[in-house]
C-alpha cells in the first residue's frame, strides 16, 4: 500500500511537472542572474602578452590569442604587432556569412609589399591541430556533453571552443563566430600571421583542421561583421577606396597600463560558465520549447567591464 | 594462397588510397563545375505568390515564403505586402550574430501604429511546426544523412532547411542563416507577420519550435547583415535616425512581369543539389582535411540569373 501510494504520488508529481513544462519549460537560472551573481574569482584579466588591440575609425576590436594551439603563429603575430606591421594597412575582404580578412593590400606584390618587422618570420609551420594531451587540466579544459555533429569530443579551454578526436589524438580550435585564423594559400605552411580573418557567419566548421586558428575576437566583432561586403570574388573589394583602413594594431603589453581596456573575461573552467550553458539549454520565460542542448558555437564566452576594486 | 594474395592486394590498395588522401583529400566534383553542368530542369522560377521583393536604398532583398510551413502567416504577409503595409517603415533592430528585424517603429503605440490593410489579420495562430506528413514527397523532401545535433531528422523541402522529430510527429523550418521569421512577444500567438526578422549569424537553432518561421532570403541577405548594429538592448536602435528605411515591399505577383527579377532557384529535390552537398563534404583542392559531412545550416541553396531562352 505504501509503495502504491508512493507510486501514485510520484505519478501525480510527474504529471504536474509535465503540465507545467508544457506551459513554460523547465528554466535554469537565467543568464542575466547568473552573471549578476557570479563570484569575482570566476573572471580573469586580459593577458597582456596574448591580447591584440586593433583600432579602426569605428572603434576598437580586441582579440585574445591562443598560444597553446598556435605557438609559432602567436609568437609571429606578437612580433608583427610590436613592429607596427598592420598600422595603416586595411580590411581587404568581407564575404557574407563567412569571413572578414585584413592585411597588406600589396602583399602579393614583392616590390610593394610591406616588409616584415624585425623578429617576424616570413615562414611558419602549419598549426592546424595539437596533441590532445595539450587540452588537459593545464588548459582548464571543460568538456561539453552536448552532441556536436563535427567532432566526437568538444569543450572549452582558456576561453576558446575546442574540438578533439581521441581516435587521432588531436585537438583543435573550432571555427565558431568570432574566431580568428591565419589566411594561407595552397600550401599548408603558407600562412605567417600577416593576413588574418575572423568568422562572421554560421560556423564554417569545414575549415577546421585545414588552417591555423590563432584566437578569438572578444570585443568589437560587430565592427568587422557589419562592414559592406566586397563584390569581387570571395568578397574582396573591387576598389581600394572601398577598403576600411586599420589605424593600428598593438599588443596589449605595449600599451600604457592606464590606456588598457578595463575588461574581464569569464573563465570557461568556472561554475558560472557551466550555469550560463545551462541557461541556454533550459531557457524558460519567452521560450515554450526547451532546446535542452547547446551548440559549441552557439554560446560566446562573455566579457564585462572590470568592476571597481572593493 | 589466393585469398591471402587478394588480402595483400587489398591491403596495398587501401594503403595507397590512404596515402593519396593524406596528400589531397578525396574530392567530389567541385561546386562550380556542378553548377555549370546542371541541367535546366534542376532549376525553377520564382513563385509570384510566394516571393517578396523588399526595396532598400542599398538594393533589393528577395524572400521566398513557405506556405507549407506557415500558411496563415504567409497569407497575412501577402495581404500586408499587397496593402503596402511596410512601405516607408524601417529596420528597427540589428543584433550582432543574431537577427535583423523590421516593422513599424510605432507598432507598440496604438494611437500611432500603422493600420493593417484590408484583408490582413491582427491575430494569427502560432505556426511553430507542422505534421511530419507534410514534408513528404509532395514537398519534394530530401533527407540529409549527415548528423545534426539539434534534430533526429533533417533535410530540405522546397528550398528550405527542415528539421523533424518522428517521435513527436512534427516537422519545422530550421533557424539557419538567412531564414525569416515572424517576431512575437510573450504569448505564442502574438505574431501576425507585421514584424519580421532574418537570421544574420550562427544558426540560433534554440529558436526552433519557439516561433513561426515564414521563409528565407534568397538574394540580398548581405544588405540586411551588413547594417550597423543597434546599441540599445537586443540590438534596437537608440535613435530613429539610425534606422534604415524600407522603400517598399511587394508581392512578386503584383510586379509587372517585365520588372520581375530574372532569377532561378535550384530545386532541392534535384541531383545537382545532392552533388553540391557532396562538393562540400569532399572538397579537395585547397582543403587537406575532408570534412566528410555537411551541416544543415552550412549549405545555402543557390540562385542564378535566368538563362536566356535557347
Amino acid at each position: 500500500m505504501k509503495t502504491s501510494n508512493l507510486l501514485t504520488a510520484l505519478t501525480l508529481a510527474l504529471a504536474a511537472t509535465s503540465a507545467a513544462q508544457a506551459a513554460a519549460p523547465r528554466a535554469a537560472k537565467p543568464a542575466a542572474e547568473v552573471l549578476k551573481d557570479s563570484p569575482a574569482s570566476d573572471w580573469r584579466a586580459l593577458d597582456p602578452d596574448n591580447t591584440l588591440l586593433m583600432d579602426l575609425t569605428a572603434g576598437q576590436v580586441i582579440i585574445e590569442l591562443a598560444p597553446r594551439f598556435a605557438p609559432a603563429h602567436v609568437a609571429n603575430i606578437r612580433a608583427l604587432a610590436r613592429g607596427g606591421y598592420w598600422d595603416g594597412l586595411a580590411i581587404l575582404r568581407v564575404q557574407d556569412n563567412f569571413v572578414t580578412q585584413w592585411g597588406d593590400p600589396d602583399g602579393e606584390d614583392a616590390a610593394k609589399a610591406r616588409p616584415l618587422p624585425a623578429g617576424a618570420s616570413a615562414k611558419l609551420p602549419a598549426e592546424f591541430s595539437v596533441p590532445i594531451e595539450r587540452i588537459g587540466k593545464q588548459a582548464g579544459f571543460t568538456r561539453l556533453a552536448d552532441l556536436d555533429s563535427w567532432a566526437s569530443r568538444t569543450g572549452f579551454a582558456e576561453g576558446f571552443p575546442v574540438a578533439a578526436d581521441p581516435s587521432t589524438g588531436r585537438a583543435w580550435l573550432a571555427h565558431c563566430y568570432g574566431m580568428v585564423g591565419a589566411g594561407r594559400s595552397d600550401t599548408v605552411d603558407s600562412s605567417n600571421g600577416t593576413e588574418l580573418y575572423v568568422v562572421i557567419g554560421h560556423a564554417p566548421r569545414g575549415l577546421d583542421l585545414n588552417i591555423t586558428v590563432v584566437g578569438r575576437v572578444i570585443k568589437g566583432v560587430e565592427l568587422l561583421a557589419a562592414l559592406p561586403r566586397g563584390t569581387a570574388a570571395m568578397g574582396f573589394y573591387d576598389k581600394p577606396e572601398q577598403r576600411t583602413s586599420i589605424q593600428r594594431v598593438r599588443l596589449l603589453a605595449d600599451v600604457a597600463v592606464a590606456e588598457r581596456p578595463a575588461l574581464q573575461v569569464l573563465k570557461t573552467e568556472s561554475k558560472t560558465w557551466q550555469q550560463l550553458l545551462d541557461a541556454r539549454r533550459y531557457r524558460g520565460g519567452w521560450y515554450v520549447h526547451n532546446p535542452g542542448r547547446v551548440d559549441l558555437c552557439g554560446a560566446a564566452v562573455p566579457t564585462r567591464p572590470t568592476p571597481p576594486s572593493p
